[in-house]
């Protein structure tokens, strides 16, 4: 089916509330979230874009071995994977740019969780401006807290996703906290009879905990909304002004994102962020360069070292598969190395941006997955990217 | 009340469906249409912006009498009658450009009714192509419109609004066929019970005639949406992307802008417009400059003559105070006086783009009045106008 296609679209091909993130309409909604719902723009301003060099290569046929024990090469694992944008940056170059699917470079993609790192992001350049001290409560920041489930947690325990807070993520419930989010977004049919909650309202809602604060990492989409409203709070500022003053306008994104809101105007921290393949390339770029974008230090390298260094033993979310080796969960990254500080920020319906120091690389993929989650083609994804990585080289002699 | 300020804003200054168009939120949303509603980007792309040059004046003293026989300033009347923007530009320069409110010249403004003058543009583009012949029918281009009042009728009776379809333009009216168009868009509440209809079924459902086609000029906001759905079906385009293309990148806009969608993805015509001010300048200085701008024929001379040149006799609608000398209404365009070809786009709650080839001068006032339509303000925006007007002088040596 040709989704929006035609003058009308047949009501068959529009994405409706009950299934714009369902097939076959999750490529289309993904790419046109502000057809959809109220956005914010986030502006580049009027600056020059920092112009990525390119030296291509085709990896379409580099292959690997998939999680089944077979053999996949790279143009088919894209392609079986519902893959809308592709982008292999490589000591500091393009080598590879693809879009499907209706994306195009001046396109925006949906990022969903990949959000929670740039905000994430505004914490670290904050923090080094003096304005929060990461073991000060939540509740100096927003009073409102108090009395609530984040009564006594710091600022590091909700970037660390160690808040003892209960807040039940499943993706698959339509009953779930996570689905709650949804309802304040107007991303789901409200129930009937549900009363309606702005996100703020939902958090001051919460007033369950299931373990102490700073016990363990449980990956819970709220704790960003928490952040988000911390932020906020402080600047006195809109999350969207922040990520265009303090991300877009001077890492010199080349187009303008958006990102969602809920009805009383606030922004989806957790997975409302909609922005270009490339400009998800820079992000990532800036974090492997140690915080540095487009000639400036963005967000202070000790955060960037930060973000790739976690406690592992606190990295044990049953819903993740419990326990890694090697992996933790650090101020909104998810670190799949801690050896090599191999970090990524990663979002439902196969979002990813991945940072790879020792081979000098960023991956991006977006995607419109059929389902939140697919553990297979995660899985997948990464070994292909290891496949990628391995043929392309390390670190050394960046510029040769 | 400080509207939408605060993390979160309090309940009470918030806009709701219910009042987001009533005062005190008609700045705010006007300002804000994208995160109220779903929209489409309108997008300048990467090319130079159409530099307009600045000599700027103070106009804030000048004088001149008002509809109630007082006199008053530029700066009063600006003032009194919720003026968000105001751009003059004379002898193609800026001489004057405020913000206030909480406009400033990168924000956007909904442009209510002068986004019909933008979708007439789009027809002398495309007619000068050879896609349309004005005096074919409307069902030649869209066969949905057989069986429905529209049948009949040409593309010029539509762009003219002469057609004999009937239908209620009246804003007080909460049950106005204008106020459905505002229900097919989501911007005012679907009265129980009443089925969901996207506006190309709006316009479907319109069954009946008050007069024959072309007999007589009745102003209807549904005649613009008609002329949508037809270069839609004609160019196989998206309006969005025909208004980017045709207009906002080879003008060279200076910010990307939006148009407001039903459920079926489809743009607003007729209102759903939001650009920079002075975007709407440039637009006016195009149909001042014989429809050349930024160094480009945008749209035939002879498209901009005829929008300045309309049948008297047919300018009669009651609801506009009947029959005017020296008026006419023509290809989305009012004509304020038939003699010097000044011209007008239009939209309520004090919209204006004032085109005045006299004086070399094009005057854009952008409002949020509390009201759709308030003569007496119209009437004084008018004789500070012909004030400014005077006292900047003629045509002459425009480049002295």
């Amino acid at each position: 089916m040709d989704v929006m296609r035609g003058f009308p679209p047949p009501p068959e091909a529009r994405p409706a509330l009950e299934n714009w993130d369902r097939h076959p309409f999750t490529s289309w909604s993904f790419r046109n979230m502000r057809r959809l719902f109220p956005t914010a723009g986030i502006a580049r301003g009027p600056g020059p874009v920092w112009t990525l060099p390119a030296r291509k290569q085709n990896l379409d046929a580099l292959t690997f071995a998939t999680a089944d024990g077979k053999r996949s090469d790279v143009a088919s694992m894209l392609a079986a994977t519902d893959t809308d944008g592709f982008l292999v940056l490589h000591r500091g170059r393009i080598v590879c740019e693809r879009y499907e699917g209706g994306l195009d470079e001046t396109g925006l993609h949906l990022a969903m969780s990949v959000t929670k790192s740039f905000v994430g992001t505004l914490f670290g350049i904050f923090e080094a401006r003096g304005l929060f001290d990461l073991d000060e409560p939540v509740t100096r920041y927003v009073p409102e807290l108090a009395g609530t489930a984040y009564e006594g947690a710091t600022i590091r325990h909700v970037l660390d996703m160690q808040s003892g807070v209960r807040f039940n993520e499943d993706y698959t419930d339509p009953a779930s906290d996570a689905a709650r989010i949804d309802w304040s977004f107007g991303w789901k049919k409200l129930p009937e009879g549900e009363p309606y909650l702005t996100v703020y309202e939902l958090i001051r809602s919460l007033a369950d905990r299931e373990l102490p604060h700073g016990d363990t990492f449980r990956y819970r989409s709220i704790e960003t909304e928490t952040l988000g409203w911390i932020i906020e709070r402080a600047t006195g500022t809109h999350l969207a002004t922040l990520l265009s003053r303090e991300l877009w306008q001077p890492m010199g994104m080349e187009f303008d994102a958006d990102i969602a809101l809920d009805r009383a105007g606030t922004a989806m921290a957790d997975g409302g962020l909609s922005a270009s393949l490339r400009d998800f390339g820079r992000f990532g770029q800036m974090y492997l360069d140690q915080g540095v974008a487009n000639g400036r230090q963005i967000v202070p390298a000790a955060w960037v070292r930060a973000c790739r260094t976690g406690c592992n033993e606190k990295f044990n979310d049953p819903a993740f598969g419990g326990r890694q080796p090697k992996q933790a969960y650090s101020r909104q990254w998810w670190i799949r190395d801690l050896e090599t500080g191999t970090a990524m920020a990663r979002g439902i319906h196969g979002q990813l941006i991945y940072v790879d120091p020792p081979r000098d690389m960023v991956v991006v993929k977006v995607s419109s997955w059929p389902t939140a989650r697919n553990p297979a083609w995660l899985a997948d994804t990464f070994a292909m990217i290891d496949a990628i990585g391995a043929a392309l080289g390390g670190a050394k002699n960046r510029r040769d």
